[in-house]
């Protein structure tokens, strides 16, 4: 059983200054839990259904300690209304330091403020095989529960820096070209694209702030064939990186 | 103010049974709300702020009935967490007969259940120019809250039939190119599409179910670069439309 003071410890976890005092995030269902528990992060605690652990006896008994639970202990203490499988307490991991490669591709986010649409950029990134995406000071925090999950586990291999954006593309701009999405830019399916440098997408509402913009080299739209005014950041990000990904 | 029985009318309306039986739907926020009022849904009542009314003086003159109320009220009555600009209600429309022209690009969705995934495949059906998409019974329903406000406006261009999609599909697999996306299809780079047919997504974590499969001439999938397992379903609309529209 849970008890109630596990209970409060997790919940602190949807707060930002409590994750970070405690240097802890939650993992919640099945698909990000089984990513999480393959992956190198450090579990701090685990609480499993009787049907999650009959399921998932073998990676269990790769000496992880954990507390069988009800799904109404774990909608309880999480975020989800429902979960039937496992939720996990885990140790935030020190990055390795940020360096780009000249043959790499990277996604840089500026002011990117739902924590849905972050987590879906993590799992775009991670199928298209982008291993580091640099976001701005004020974007959604990578260990929220809602950007965690959203990720469907694969932020347990997308590396998330926070810095100062246009400072850090500043240093950047003149050994790597610096793509960015904007609504008067090129004709993305004209262009010739290696997949290489940096792509900049911006807030949802606002785009790229002028600071940010000042910074990019090449601004790239999406073509419209119809009348939508606009596409959702991930979705841009998702057709964008196809792009780069069609030459190799 | 808006009283007690109108708040009560507006929230029955989140319930697909009582949208029928009123054919009537809600719509929130300004640019859902501006969208409505351009289009030719015809708008049963009308809330706005004062901001809003301010705002946008012109469009409410063209002979709408309005109400001014506060921004407590519209989030008392609607399904927003906060909204300062508008909430109206609207009458469904009778759509036209559905008919794909061969030289047409229709979406077909199968068992989509998640209102936002649906209403974000609304949004890029609109981006890319195609105006009907086709939803097996068991998709979300098109005047659910949450699906209007995901299309952000594009709910007014793009008509939505739902129908047994088996039967449907096969009434036209001698005609049309039927393609369906799979992890196991074709890659989606290597083809050369051109942006006529219908294209199959299925269920979030399921795929297409088999009998659907079977109406299917040509598989295909999004090639993988990394290693999340899947992406989300309307990221992979938007992905394969785009690959789709890129010969014009």
């Amino acid at each position: 059983m849970l008890s109630k003071a596990v209970v409060k410890y997790i919940k602190s976890l949807q707060v930002k200054k409590y994750r970070n005092q405690h240097q802890a995030f939650v993992v919640e269902g099945a698909k990000s839990v089984l990513e999480l528990l393959q992956s190198d992060f450090e579990v701090q605690h685990l609480f499993v259904t009787q049907d999650f652990l009959r399921e998932h006896t073998a990676i269990l008994a790769k000496g992880f300690k954990y507390e069988v639970v009800t799904e109404e202990e774990l909608v309880k203490a999480g975020t989800f209304s429902s979960n039937n499988a496992a939720l996990a307490v885990a140790h935030m991991r020190q990055l390795p330091p940020l360096h780009v490669s000249p043959s790499e591709l990277v996604i840089a986010l500026d002011d990117i403020r739902d924590p849905g649409n972050l987590g879906t950029i993590i799992r775009i990134a991670d199928w298209y095989g982008i291993q580091q995406v640099v976001c701005s000071e004020n974007c959604a925090d990578f260990y929220n529960p809602k950007v965690i999950s959203a990720t469907m586990g694969s932020f347990t291999r997308v590396n998330v820096y926070y810095l100062n954006l246009p400072a850090w593309l500043q240093q950047h701009t003149d050994k790597y070209k610096i793509y960015g999405a904007a609504l008067n830019g090129e004709n993305l399916h004209r262009m010739q694209l290696k997949p290489e440098g940096i792509v900049v997408l911006g807030n949802e509402a606002n785009g790229i702030r002028p600071e940010v913009a000042h910074q990019v080299n090449r601004l790239i739209k999406i073509p419209a064939f119809g009348k939508a005014e606009s596409l959702n950041v991930a979705t841009a990000t998702a057709i964008i990186i196809d792009n780069f990904r069609r030459n190799g």
